[in-house]
């Protein structure tokens, strides 16, 4: 397996973009081309240990800056690091990518070079989220898609069901529409018509969870647009943020705080752990013909490091062949009549 | 000041909503009149230490159901706790009203009784959440509406801002549209436009903010739609409650983790009150001619006492006569150019 990761976006640099790499490339035993400015990268690289690992380099001459227009990137930077990735899946170089840059260049670029797959009007970014139930539940769309019609949700949830079947061998994941509230009579009117179109989609879908539901594991797939996957996100990685400070506050207030605060680090940080975008990665683009993971602009060593995993494990499940053949069965996504699964032997 | 509380509404019944109305009563030093089955009530509060309080009963014969729909529960209970809780308000015998009954039934009947405020076309519910600047953030719309017109964000935005210049005593709010993104070019069709209008809105309006700056205090007044405020709340909620799972199966795994559990009770407990709903314990109606505090249907006995608390401050800084001002000054609430808020003095 041969996984592109794009080693100039992200907030920090290359420095933890390498460095998650190098740990990706060991954990996950695949070889990883680093494709940026080889003068920068070749300095990294001499910082690390590499004995034993596949890793090299591709030159890319440019960059997508975080405050440029996803278009506007597309149409004068050629040969951004993003877009070189991309060109490599498309020659069959690699088969994968990676890259924590501007998430809307990322998909832009994913969508121009590689194609949306047959019958996806728009491809949606899919997050792994850890539930309470000790499992995870796949979150769509957490991308660009602010403003959705009924069956672009359909949509994300039909690709939100493949995904789930694969990538968390649930036979029929339980698949739910983000709500304010579970009964028929809730949701919005884009929601309303989702909920009448996913009724004969042929997936298990369950109806409308709440927000609360994100964190239960009451169901497997949970499907919304991307305004409010980014607001459900931002809210959650605020509010754990938030959680860290009130703590650390109290250790500092008395002895007896702090003794316990120490005794309690091991669990606080699993929890952070446990909710934290660093330790699920990164969220994979499902509906284009190829395999891209977005990671967050702040990513660490260690989502680097994740995100190459579910990159790895995406390619190897072949997730985009099934999603294809459940895709073109059904060529009018729209009337979701003739849609059914394939089971997951 | 006197308050009538529904003492039918809520998951819990009358049990929980007497204690809160009791001890509300005497913490506030109002009067309050209970509505609902007198049978049920009067045997509640025999239960009760009423001595120095004001508490008066009035009888209702109907319970608005959680389940019922809104505008059938109107059509259909004329005598229902809810809706005699505003005909009071209407005919000046109390200043106010709490509810932890049917919230989309309070917002209909308090439309229907009380009438809309001119110049408003969508009531909102506005929620006082704790920040991590020590302060409060105003949130709403978290009630009913879940559709809504770029002009409906903009009113609830004006709204927000009277409100957090009375109840927060801030000279000049910071008012936000929350948003997938803080640059301009983030957003969705409806924020947007919402964007644009409130920039000649005459109040401080700050642009857009992210998820995360909801417990971050930022800004003081956050504006969403009612199914993205509603998606917000509940999701923290449910990340809480995961919080405090987590704690406990760490306590209940050896001795130590449970010696620290012991010590870190006390923070953590605070933690959990900071961001616990039956702390803010309700959230005004702002846009009807009078006084509704709704709160949630899970109110506990201490939530339902600071909805009186609530409901008191809110009545006794006549918010609603303030709002009234600037909205009478722009009838037009689409084209903002006019509206100048009044300074709080």
């Amino acid at each position: 397996m041969r996984i592109a990761v794009d080693a100039m976006g992200g907030d920090y640099g290359p420095g933890v973009l390498v460095q998650g790499a190098v740990r990706g490339a060991r954990q996950y035993q695949c070889e990883i081309v680093l494709v940026g400015d080889k003068a920068s990268l070749e300095k990294e690289l001499a910082e690390q240990e590499l004995s034993g690992l596949a890793l090299s380099l591709h030159h890319a001459s440019e960059t997508v800056e975080m405050e440029e227009s996803p278009t506007a990137a597309l149409r004068r930077k050629r040969d951004s690091s993003i877009r070189v990735c991309f060109e490599l899946i498309k020659k069959g170089e690699t088969q994968a990518m990676v890259s924590a840059g501007h998430s809307g260049a990322v998909m832009a670029t994913a969508i121009m070079v590689l194609k949306r797959s047959e019958g996806v009007e728009r491809p949606a970014l899919a997050l792994l989220l850890p539930n309470m139930a000790g499992g995870r539940t796949v979150l769509l769309d957490v991308g660009s898609n602010v403003d959705c019609k009924p069956h672009h949700l359909a949509q994300f949830a039909v690709m939100g069901s493949v995904y789930a079947q694969l990538m968390l061998k649930i036979k029929e994941p339980r698949v739910a529409l983000l709500s304010n509230g579970e009964e028929e009579s809730k949701g919005n009117e884009v929601t309303r018509e989702a909920h009448s179109l996913l009724k004969g989609a042929g997936i298990r879908y369950v109806g409308y969870v709440e927000g609360r539901d994100i964190y239960t594991g009451k169901v497997d797939v949970i499907v919304c647009d991307g305004f409010v996957g980014n607001v459900v996100l931002k809210c959650s990685e605020g509010l754990v943020d938030a959680l860290a400070a009130v703590f650390k506050e109290e250790a500092e207030k008395g002895l007896i705080s702090r003794w316990g605060y120490g005794l309690m680090s091991r669990p606080l940080n699993r929890f952070k752990n446990k909710f934290d975008y660093n330790e699920y990665g990164g969220a994979p683009l499902l509906g284009v013909n190829g395999v891209a993971v977005i990671s967050h602009g702040g990513a660490s060593v260690k989502a680097i490091q994740n995100a190459i995993g579910l990159a790895c494990q995406f390619a190897a499940e072949k997730v985009n062949d099934h999603l294809a053949q459940v895709l073109a069965r059904n060529k009018d996504l729209i009337s979701f009549a003739s849609v059914k699964l394939p089971r997951v032997t």
